[in-house]
């Protein structure tokens, strides 16, 4: 029974890396497309998303499954429930890399974040990637120096995101309603983006310490 | 030990309602706060929301436990899994009623809906703060006719959002690029909240029959 229940906590842990790297996928596309203009990459971006979505919910029934048959306790509990929250988080990243390239669709073919923005939508999608790829490799590896490096990356996409509101708000903003409206969701899905991967990363923390770091949301409304 | 369940299962129900109780109370001041310009109220919805993220942390230590300690299978298995994503669904809308106060705190004394769209998130407010009350009624009594009215009010919230963009990109509007990303990331939030709402409305139909509807994320982005 322990082993096979080894091997089912194992498999988790592979699906999880598994989810993480879709969801890898997913948000480098969203930025090409929405910096390129790429409408074919959005679709793909936009239909990639359901598989997403599916991997989570056989995650879950896999979670509530392998609590039904093997009730497992203290340190596997903790691992089984910590994967139902990250399984919730990943599928979550994967949605708001969905809005990203549903907007580059909506706005096609004029790009949708405007000239002036260009560099720090490129510098936020930079993070984003770097900030999914650390969190699939920490998802395999439980290296909590990752951990560290996401929590960095996640206050760097809060600057950003911040540098979009001074753009927006500086007094010497040209854009039009349609490009404001555009640039504030879209910087909204990446500092959110950002967000959940500290989530994930802090549940690893939790799941290799027991230390559970308080979640702060972002303080910016 | 069967009777001590049962007494802990009723207890999660309970907490479940007085978190969504807790819920209602920050949307419909929130709201009030945004209409009114009312700063302490705006402050009080603010503070108030770390309490709801407690009862969250509580409840799920109290959900853990009870899976380590009682080993349930089959329904009761659902049901506390249930309360975990339950309660993440009801913290969330916490927090985006605490986004909503953080704007009415940050444009004060102004108020951060101009005048024509005021109506409109009159009827926003009105929307969520139905759902709220009909969230925690349909914790408290599984009557699955309010599930059915909770998807109207989200549908509604749907709607009004949809408004907020025909106003902001119809040609005519003449708010400021601020009130132009206050109105887009409130009738966000506002938007979201409904979501939240559905996903606890379909978890509950699900305990109750066993079907669950696909989660179908608002295809606006």
């Amino acid at each position: 029974m322990r082993e096979i229940f080894d091997a089912e906590l194992r498999q988790l842990g592979q699906d999880l890396v598994a989810m993480s790297a879709r969801v890898e996928q997913a948000i480098t596309n969203a930025g090409i497309a929405l910096g390129t203009g790429d409408l074919a990459l959005a679709e793909s971006v936009i239909a990639h998303d359901l598989a997403i979505d599916a991997v989570e919910r056989e995650l879950d029934e896999r979670c509530v499954l392998l609590l039904a048959q093997q009730q497992p306790v203290a340190t596997d509990l903790r691992v089984v429930v910590s994967a139902l929250r990250m399984s919730a988080s990943l599928e979550r990243m994967g949605d708001l890399a969905r809005h990203i390239a549903q907007v580059a669709r909506r706005t096609y073919p004029r790009k949708a974040v405007p000239q002036p923005l260009s560099g720090t939508f490129s510098e936020m999608h930079d993070a984003a990637v770097r900030v999914a790829r650390r969190t699939t490799t920490l998802l395999g590896s439980r290296d909590l120096a990752l951990a560290e490096s996401i929590e960095a990356d996640d206050d760097l996409l809060d600057e950003l995101h911040e540098d979009t509101f001074t753009a927006l708000l500086g007094g010497s903003w040209k854009g039009t309603p349609q490009e404001t409206v555009d640039v504030t969701l879209l910087g909204r899905y990446y500092e959110r983006f950002g967000d959940h991967a500290v989530s994930v990363a802090r549940r690893v923390v939790f799941l290799v310490t027991g230390d559970f770091a308080e979640q702060v949301d972002a303080p910016t409304a």
